[in-house]
């Protein structure tokens, strides 16, 4: 890249693309048929279910998931590698299609602007997803919270089930980041105001609700989760499901448009269907099973990514969603940037702009663990090498001449500046390996072993972790949970993004260290159990200047500042 | 109607309705350009601003109000009259088409059931309208909300603009009822999780972001509302606007969707558009200003409603509406029902099913209040007689017969049963009074007039009452509003709907009272001061047995249980 030259934001590039109606997208490059496409405005359409029904003879295309090393504060560009991917594939003549996470608006709002992709590697109309999109997001707020105002309103009303106000595990949500919410008390005011008890707002992609919504494969299954949550327990210590309370129909009828997966378009016209976010701390952080199954029926590749690093996105989607929704992937791309490299190498972010290939090379050990866990679950990679215009070529070769020395497939990725164009490398690599490459994808681990040599299985195998420890509470957990019968589940780590292990500021390849679990939460309806280790934020706060300071809207209703 | 027929409920009379495609009524019906139809699935479409500017010198069409008695717990069913004397104008062949407010989810899913008219009187699809519509509701809960922690982060962050926690007036919001976050207390936690503070949470409708919603002209007129709110005081009492925060631009970016009118149809294809819908109590109960006007630029006749009885909603459509956006209302249409009208007369509601003309005539006492109330506003009224199926033919002639002996024209309104066919007595009426009834219509007040003024105004010319009382808060509050140049607005009065007085179980036409002003309210970013009376409940609570236990969703995507 040219560093003099002058460079457009997303948003300006976004504002400048042409969009196709999205009913030309559908029908033009999907075949879909007139009444399975419902429009929102004319560039956003949700996708009716009854298509997997007339495509159910259809052979799956393949399922390509993006990855990538420990995020730092320097970016990755996994979505941006994503979109670019998606068009190169389609540059090559294959039929592609992109599948992704719906953004959360609290985030836009406070750090990090939109979660579309980049440069010329977008899904649009970008202000629109990075908004309020379809309502997905309200929808499961809406429910969510209204689960929370029954669970209140049964203990006000005479609490017939005996729910201990105590040992409620049901939070409220907003789509917001909002740390004033984290610990609260509700009803007080006396009698008329409900029974006072303490509560926490987490954000919406946190709810088990956006879980469920992103593992259930139809409308029933979507009431069968719902009805399994466990809300809270008894004066007793029993636990308490919706089903009990009687709301599965309600919140089945509220989520009822939300199940639908949205159909957008790239910056290049690449059909992308978005739908589903729920966080990959606290639950599997993919986009919806049904997404990702209707873009294998629609497309002969499908690209799709998970949230954070392979320790945490990856191996949920192939340990978890995979296995839900016998998902077999057919590669894997593992981003990198040489930026992120660098802070995994232990230098600090204001040095970033300084040439260091001894630290480039220290943090490579990063990339080299991820890379031994996609091996881990037998399945072909190609190492993506995100460009970034401050990057020398004397680290980009580093970098490639380290894959080559070992033998890891990498590409050298320019599809922020150039679209698929620039990604045009990465596809053909992607192709080669899918074509090539032995795969002989298995999970890590089967769903009838112990909680715990579940999770040793995911620490040594994915983390590089030595052993395990619990807290006491962990282990009486390990018990209730064994007596419940609700050990044959998987697994949904809670973890830090940063760091391989339970601890944010251990960068790089860390070495024999021990996991601490804190804490379970059981996920009935998604159908995990979580497990938590270090405090894990669920509730994310403003920064003291939020991006929302310079956002507005021109009157001809176009968005600005929006990033 | 026949007692032994069995008639259908709302939802099945609903779903059994054929609709057109929401395409072919605007470009049909409406004559809409393809550009300013923003379509959300075949039946709902938003209607861009452009077509104000398209319009803009073609002559407006003739607004009727729709209001009623004082309501009671036996439905008055004004939404159904609205409805169905819309599609009575246009059996007659006029042009007419229906303005109408958004439902809130919370009393949907709570004692209510939907909003949306009943029986062959319905705007559709009702369960989408009753639901999640458009996401108006849901983005005006987001911007609400993203409002209020932007206030807490400015706080925690060093708080340079010293705002006392203890002053905060904003308030967080759901659209649900929700009676356990009345009253919270929020920011607990540790330093790193806010600053401790006494919150409340209301129904979205509460909000005045909707209010302002509702009274913007564009969306440049927005911003301008959007930045006057205030949100709080600093520790030296001074207010503290949005604009000095700096977020309104984020704020009307929230909301650029939201601010576009929505276009539905009836069960006989009138075009109705609904859009917004601030409480009656504590705004001022209006569908939005944007959506009226649009509605009489589309229509030769446009009828709209205005929430609870006519001692509030239409007091503040004629005084505050009408007075910001110079609308001059061609008729009123005042609803009673036999069975409201008898509970007004002091008989319970078990006693409700025995025929009661004594009753009947005391309850009518409340009927002739209003009267007298759209008299002083110098406006051409009908009295619309909604037909219940337990009333009794003496009942409904008791009524008429008191109506033609005062000279005051009426109709009786079988539009539940029979749709537009049941009000063509009712619109032929309407249409009378319009061509020959002399229209002297004016405000009650000036907005110049002192606070004092203006209040006793509505409560003498309005409710009948005697004098007013002030508190020493609300003695305090009106000299430090003077000081803050506040005072030259209109009144938004907060009062129960129940009673013409300030005390909900008054019913009738109460004498000789005197009307309490407990404290004040500035909705400045609205343009309006909320005066409050006795206690005015913001956040409603969920029955015993809500009504969301009775719904759900078939596989095909239906809504059942909704009413």
């Amino acid at each position: 890249m040219d560093t003099n030259k002058i460079y457009k934001s997303d948003i300006e590039i976004a504002q400048q693309a042409t969009l196709l109606p999205i009913k030309h997208v559908a029908e033009k490059f999907l075949n879909l048929q007139e009444e399975e496409l419902e429009l929102y405005g004319k560039y956003k359409a949700k996708l009716s279910l009854t298509l997997l029904d007339r495509l159910k003879n259809k052979k799956p295309g393949q399922v390509i998931l993006v990855t990538s090393i420990n995020p730092t504060s320097a970016g990755e560009g996994k979505s941006t590698v994503t979109v670019g991917l998606g068009q190169a594939l389609n540059q090559l003549n294959k039929k592609a299609i992109i599948a992704m996470r719906e953004p959360s608006l609290g985030p836009t709002m406070g750090l990090k602007g939109g979660a579309t992709g980049g440069g010329f590697s977008q899904v649009l109309p970008m202000d629109e997803i990075n908004l309020h999109f379809t309502g997905d997001l309200h929808a499961i707020t809406t429910a969510n919270n209204a689960l929370a105002s029954f669970i209140d309103n049964h203990i006000y009303q005479g609490n017939k089930l005996r729910i201990d106000p105590r040992r409620i595990v049901w939070k409220r949500v907003l789509d917001l980041n909002d740390r004033s919410l984290r610990n609260i008390t509700i009803g007080l005011g006396g009698p008329m105001n409900g029974v006072p008890r303490e509560d926490h707002f987490d954000i919406t992609v946190a709810s088990e609700i956006m879980a469920i919504l992103c593992l259930a494969e139809s409308l029933s299954d979507l009431r069968t989760r719902l009805s399994k949550i466990v809300i809270g327990y008894t004066y007793e210590n029993t636990p308490i499901t919706v089903g009990e309370l009687g709301y599965e129909g309600a919140l089945t009828l509220l989520l009822k448009d939300a199940i639908k997966p949205n159909l957008v378009q790239t910056i290049e016209h690449t059909p992308a269907i978005i739908h589903g976010g729920p966080f990959a701390n606290i639950a599997h952080g993919c986009n919806s099973l049904l997404a990702t199954k209707m873009a294998s029926k629609l497309g002969d590749y499908v690209v799709t990514e998970a949230g954070f690093g392979a320790d945490l996105g990856a191996e949920k989607f192939l340990n978890i969603k995979a296995r839900i929704g016998k998902i077999s992937p057919a590669a894997v791309v593992i981003v990198a940037t040489i930026r992120a490299l660098k802070l995994h190498g232990g230098i600090k972010k204001e040095n970033l702009l300084q040439e260091n290939t001894t630290a480039l090379m220290n943090g490579i050990a990063n990339l080299n663990k991820h890379i031994e866990t996609i091996k881990g679950f037998g399945l072909p990679y190609v190492v993506a090498i995100n460009k970034f215009i401050t990057d020398t070529d004397d680290e980009i070769n580093a970098v490639i001449d380290w894959c080559d020395k070992e033998a890891h497939p990498q590409a050298l990725c320019e599809v922020w500046e150039h679209g698929g164009k620039g990604g045009i490398d990465l596809a053909n690599k992607v192709l080669s390996i899918i074509d090539s490459k032995e795969n002989h994808f298995h999970q890590l681990y089967d769903q009838n072993e112990s909680i715990k040599e579940k999770i040793m299985s995911i620490a040594s195998k994915v983390y590089g972790a030595t052993g395990v420890q619990y807290t006491s509470i962990a282990e009486r957990q390990i018990k209730e949970f064994e007596q419940l019968g609700w050990s044959e589940l998987p697994i949904c780590m809670a973890k830090t993004q940063y760091s391989l292990t339970d601890q944010a500021h251990l960068v790089g390849r860390p070495e024999n260290f021990t996991l601490t679990i804190r804490e379970f939460k059981i996920s009935l309806g998604a159908g995990f159990i979580v497990a938590l280790t270090g405090n894990i934020m669920t509730m994310p706060g403003l920064p003291k200047k939020p991006a929302a300071l310079a956002m507005d809207v021109n009157e001809a209703g176009f968005a600005t500042g929006l990033f």
